[in-house]
């Protein structure tokens, strides 16, 4: 039987209540589709922090190495701040696996509100491809002349042409895979003037290798104004890691699924296992009242097994999603329901 | 009489006929509360590069030094780089003049088509205010190792304690001439780490100053989607020169008004003229056919003569425009009507 050796980590906030309800859709889709899971728990998270001083042990990393995929819930909470809880433990994990793609699939889900108006499911349905470890999320940077009237501050952003050419080559990949076959490039070059022309002319270079595939590009100010304009105008959108963070919040609200949404955190070699999560965060304000969506940790749960070759699986998990939202199954309040994270979980468990 | 003096540059494609229709409408005002306005014609444009090798003469700056104000129509052309018309006019105007405050309103105007499903005219009115000097748009960066596996692009983004304080009380002050006093702060500090973080700090030092101001701050990839989902939680928004580029796109394509929205860049100690011009670019699809909208020269004008003191002369411009949409006047394509460029500029005008 097929084993695969996932790490999970549920973190803080709601990803505590939401990774179980990703377990359980898993676990039914390995008893469905014949795999086995073997499960390590990390209880890795801003709690761990208060309580040790750091938010993974000084061996994580190393523990983590040997799993094929990690699971993870949500990181951060009041009063802890992100260059701990992000830095200490999402970024690192991220960069140091070489987690290159950062995939977050933008789909108006049947039943979800879109704030949009007269647009439907067959309007929205693109994935936006973000870099995930240089770019504007650099190391580089620091301030001068502190305290006077003189004071700066600068950073660096950093694009390589490997790094570069890996993410532009996997969204053209992905493009060949989809009906449309058409990427469209978020640049700034016309006010960025040293890294982003480097951007375009490496997604040119690469463009040149896809004839079957259709290319467009938008400065990121106007591409952000289709988005909510003409979503229907994207299957794969490619940017740098600052310009994907935005267009894959953008994308997903525009959606009316933000609350949802899943993500990949994908090293393509599979060289280091690749994370998975929500895109939602920790919510401090409704965890612990077991009133939160699952579906973004259970999309997530769907987007894995399409990493560990269980496409079938995968599959199976987001057309049931589908079907019971379209069937009025239960939903929790954000998307006007009265189920609780639990419900919503073993709801969908069942179906699989 | 009150006189004052307006450089004029229409620049290249539908420039050139929205330009005259703001200047029309200026006429107007000028006559009905009595005061004169000098006008001085500059042809800049890509036109005048194909010809000279340059976008503006080499005394270009010093020529508009002098006046109060520029007034712009648009600049680009297919076949110019970018590097060049907007790097050759827009932006040293914008950078030598210190214009450091890039002001846009964001306001769903009486029967302006929003992408927005049950949003109305009370639920979108807010400003976005844009650092317009510094930040992203740096000139420090470069390659190295051209053509190699190791070959890197980088570029600095870099803020002073002088380029963020002055932008950011400029929102604050802003806020206090508005009835809801609000002021929301675009970051990102938890992703870069050095330029974003000082943002907050100067943010934050900022507030102190201004207790009757409400503050929040987001960071830009959910404040993009909050823009979408909850456009009336924004009164004044302030961000750096590229987050600020970027929600004045996304805000008035929001309250679906890009194609008629306006923007000032202001140097506020008028040390040097301040600059005016449409947020649309030069359209070369529909140049020539006298069919773009003048709305957004038009509405430009107006805050130009706020500017210049003209208060209650540029409040009746944006009221006579928003009166004419509401009662059904003349209306461009884009708006759903058949008018042309001349015939909304004539009947607001008129009105006013
Ligand atoms: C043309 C471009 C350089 C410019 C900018 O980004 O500043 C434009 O997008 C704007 O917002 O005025
Ligand atoms: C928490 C933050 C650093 C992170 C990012 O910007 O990468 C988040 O917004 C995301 O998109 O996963």
């Amino acid at each position: 039987q097929r084993k695969h050796r996932i790490a999970v980590i549920p973190g803080d906030g709601i990803g505590k209540e939401t990774t179980p309800e990703g377990l359980r859709v898993l676990d039914a889709a390995a008893r469905r589709f014949g795999f086995e899971l073997e499960l390590t728990h990390y209880d890795w998270s801003c709690e761990t922090y208060a309580q040790t001083g750091k938010m993974m042990p000084d061996d994580g990393m190393d523990r983590l190495k040997d799993s094929d995929s990690i699971f993870l819930g949500a990181v951060g909470w009041p009063g802890v701040p992100d260059h701990v809880s992000l830095w200490g433990l999402l970024i690192p994990i991220r960069r140091q696996f070489d987690q290159y793609v950062n995939l977050r699939p933008c789909k108006l889900l049947p039943g979800s509100k879109t704030p949009l108006a007269n647009r439907g499911p067959e309007d929205i349905d693109f994935y936006v491809v973000r870099e995930n470890t240089e770019g504007e999320y650099s190391s580089i940077g620091g301030r001068m002349f502190p305290g006077t009237d003189r004071e700066f501050v600068s950073q660096q952003t950093v694009m390589t042409r490997i790094g570069c050419d890996r993410v532009i080559k996997y969204a053209f990949e992905l493009a060949m895979t989809r009906k449309r076959k058409k990427v469209t490039s978020a640049t700034k070059s016309n006010g960025i003037t040293f890294t982003m022309p480097y951007w375009d002319e490496r997604f040119a270079e690469m463009a040149k290798n896809y004839p079957g595939v259709t290319t467009d590009q938008f400065h990121i100010d106007i591409l952000c104004a289709h988005f909510v304009q003409h979503p229907d105008w994207f299957d794969v959108v490619v940017g740098s890691n600052l310009f994907g963070d935005i267009l894959s919040d953008l994308g997903p609200a525009v959606a009316g699924s933000i609350g949802i949404a899943a993500s990949a955190n994908i090293n393509p070699e599979k060289t280091f296992p690749s994370m998975f999560e929500p895109v939602h965060g920790s919510a401090p304000d409704i965890a612990g009242k077991w009133i939160a969506n699952p579906i973004g940790q259970i999309w997530s749960g769907a987007m894995m097994l399409e990493h560990l070759g269980e496409k079938e699986a995968a599959d199976c998990i987001v057309a049931t999603i589908e079907r019971l939202l379209a069937e009025g199954g239960p939903r929790t309040r954000d998307m006007g329901g009265q189920a609780g994270t639990v419900d919503v979980g073993k709801a969908i468990a069942e179906a699989v």
